[in-house]
């Protein structure tokens, strides 16, 4: 495999690297269709030591992107982990090297809908293969591969993120010490399903989608894309959240206008959430990308038998899940831990209380970051890196 | 008031009564707009006594309407409230007579956007008033007085229905001899906003809404009101009765499909949901009645004091919610039995144990049908009426 410049350069000049992956073997995936070559848009943050044995790979949610510690190359906003990653933080870039890749079937920089299909010269949109989370780690495997890395320290991240620590876990045991799946689950609730599913049908309906043909065709569905990211944001927020940040405050008013405009500050926040979402985000990456989400189920992988799925497994595991996170709840994430202790493995589990619903992994909570911090110095003492600087 | 032919009679023949109210008073909504003459569409089920005492208004939720206990004339569908409503049920017909209104701003023979304004010979459109719960209520209570009831003897409904029995325990305290809020709110809060606005930006999104003139137009935003009814039906359910009915089985197809259709049965039930609604309903009237239940805020008509609202009341109430309910859950029912109890009313309160969510007063609940009858009969034997046949 090669570095070189991407056979489908994304629009906008991302800072960042970039590699080609799949040559000359093709990732294989899950649905049939061999993908390859393909473009990986990654980013790391602090250096690799001597024997490569320090690489922290952070995995992304659905709508995130490499840009974990820095300010956002689209958004301008600081990275969407800033408050864990960086020097002297709970994954500490003065000790660890950070690597992030943009998930396979995103939209910013990685192979995806919205790239070129070399086949045809124009972008994939629907032609895209369906992907599955197990696809988007083979990916991540390829590039840890290329960058010659033989075993990971630790893989983690949140919700999606977290999905893939555990496939990466499933599938490459010897080739993790420790994995941190946080707000996630062993599978997709039909719940959660549900509310993909109103997204998508938000997306399809906007006539702009045109059968995901949009790129091709000079539109964009904005409107439905927005609409989706709206339903989609009020799932990572709790209801405490919600009430504490605006309750029923008036936006900008002193009355109710007894019209449709956003009289509350809520309506405002979401409209606000779904409009700016549209910038950055790609309507059909939402599509494929919750569809790999709704499709992940470890347990049907092992007839049921979640416990299987980790069978003789030496990799350590710290799950954690906040008490007010009603869309990946702690009992999904308990199921996760009880499977690990009948397949007697290493595992830490603590529920963090927090009123901030799912999205409290991205956020403030002091809590949190001392137990991400806690877990993964113990787990570098034992994995003989060096002590802290 | 006089009964004739409504002014904008609706397209479709619905049985049942019909009645134009706002002659020559008109009604005052609270949006300061005289409204009037209008329709109100209704229906009775059981006698009313001689002297008129033995009325129980059912008041209906969101996309409900006046058919109660008959097969609808547009779904063929019983009954919403077929459970508790009909001879020897809870709201037993042989005793009591029920009356059922289609709230002001529906679809289902009420005015409403749907309607001809009569000032234009044209659909109201965005037109009509924003109205409120308060006004719902006034012209329920208009309606009451065109039918010589002078106190009714009971006033209950689930969802938007409980606000309205609030609202006419409020109003009207010396007309309503019970009160039955069932699932309900003293308020909308924040989080039910936010559903909200998701549905209606669905809508607007459509570009056969047309700014809401779709009817002079010739075309029906079909595609945003299905994704308005999706969003919100997720939020009637439980996560539990959604994994029990549905779990992650698949529909119709032995493997995943690897493609957008319908995989799973939680997918094609919702979209089931959202193409059946647009038959039944008006996507204006979505509008205006979710716009009703946001502004729905008792305790700030009393600054902030909910017992001020039910001051010296006399009436009796039933407060009931269900475990499961997310929605409007049991400590937003609470709250209203909090302030009953701090204006020294009289007042049960009853938390069924269910896992059905929102939707659970609308569902074969035997606990929950015990309840009802028995606050009911308690309060016949009261209000002096005659003891079940």
């Amino acid at each position: 495999m090669s570095v070189r410049h991407a056979p489908s350069a994304p629009a906008t000049n991302l800072p960042g690297h970039q590699v080609v992956l799949g040559e000359p073997e093709p990732l294989r995936l899950d649905c049939g269709i061999a993908l390859g070559p393909f473009p990986v848009a990654y980013q790391t943050y602090g250096e690799l030591n001597a024997d490569k044995s320090n690489a922290i790979l952070v995995c992304h949610a659905l709508t995130l992107d490499q840009f974990v510690a820095e300010d956002h190359p689209i958004t301008g906003k600081p990275g969407w982990w800033d408050m864990v990653v960086g020097p002297g933080k709970a994954l500490d870039t003065d000790r660890f090297q950070v690597i992030c890749a943009n998930v396979l079937g995103g939209c910013m920089g990685t192979v995806g809908p919205k790239e070129i299909n070399p086949e045809t010269g124009e972008p994939w949109g629907l032609d895209f293969p369906v992907i599955t989370i197990g696809d988007m780690v083979r990916a991540q495997k390829m590039l840890v591969d290329h960058l010659g890395i033989e075993q990971l320290f630790c893989v983690t991240g949140g919700s999606m993120g977290a999905m893939q620590a555990l496939e990466w876990a499933v599938r490459y045991p010897g080739q993790i010490f420790a994995s941190i799946p946080i707000a996630g689950a062993a599978r997709h609730t039909a719940q959660n399903i549900a509310f993909h599913e109103v997204g998508r049908q938000a997306i399809m309906a906007d006539p702009d989608w045109r059968g995901g043909d949009y790129m091709r065709q000079g539109v964009i569905p904005n409107r439905g894309l927005a609409v989706a990211r709206m339903a989609g944001h009020i799932t990572y927020l709790s209801e405490v959240a919600l009430h504490r940040k605006f309750g029923r405050n008036l936006q900008d008013r002193e009355g109710l206008s007894y019209g449709f405009d956003a009289d509350f500050q809520v309506e405002s926040y979401l409209r606000h959430q779904g409009m700016t979402f549209v910038e950055r985000f790609d309507a059909n990456s939402y599509l494929y990308i919750t569809r790999a989400m709704d499709y992940f189920d470890l347990p049907a992988e092992f007839d049921g038998q979640l416990p299987r799925a980790f069978e003789g497994t030496e990799t350590r595991f710290c799950v954690i899940s906040f008490t007010s996170d009603w869309l990946f709840p702690t009992s999904e994430n308990r199921a996760v831990v009880h499977a690990l202790n009948a397949a007697a493995a290493n595992v830490s589990f603590v529920e963090v209380e927090s009123d901030k619903g799912h999205d409290a992994f991205l956020l403030d909570e002091p809590e949190f970051a001392k137990v991400l911090a806690g877990f993964i110095d113990g787990c570098a003492e034992h994995h003989g890196l060096n002590a802290k600087r």
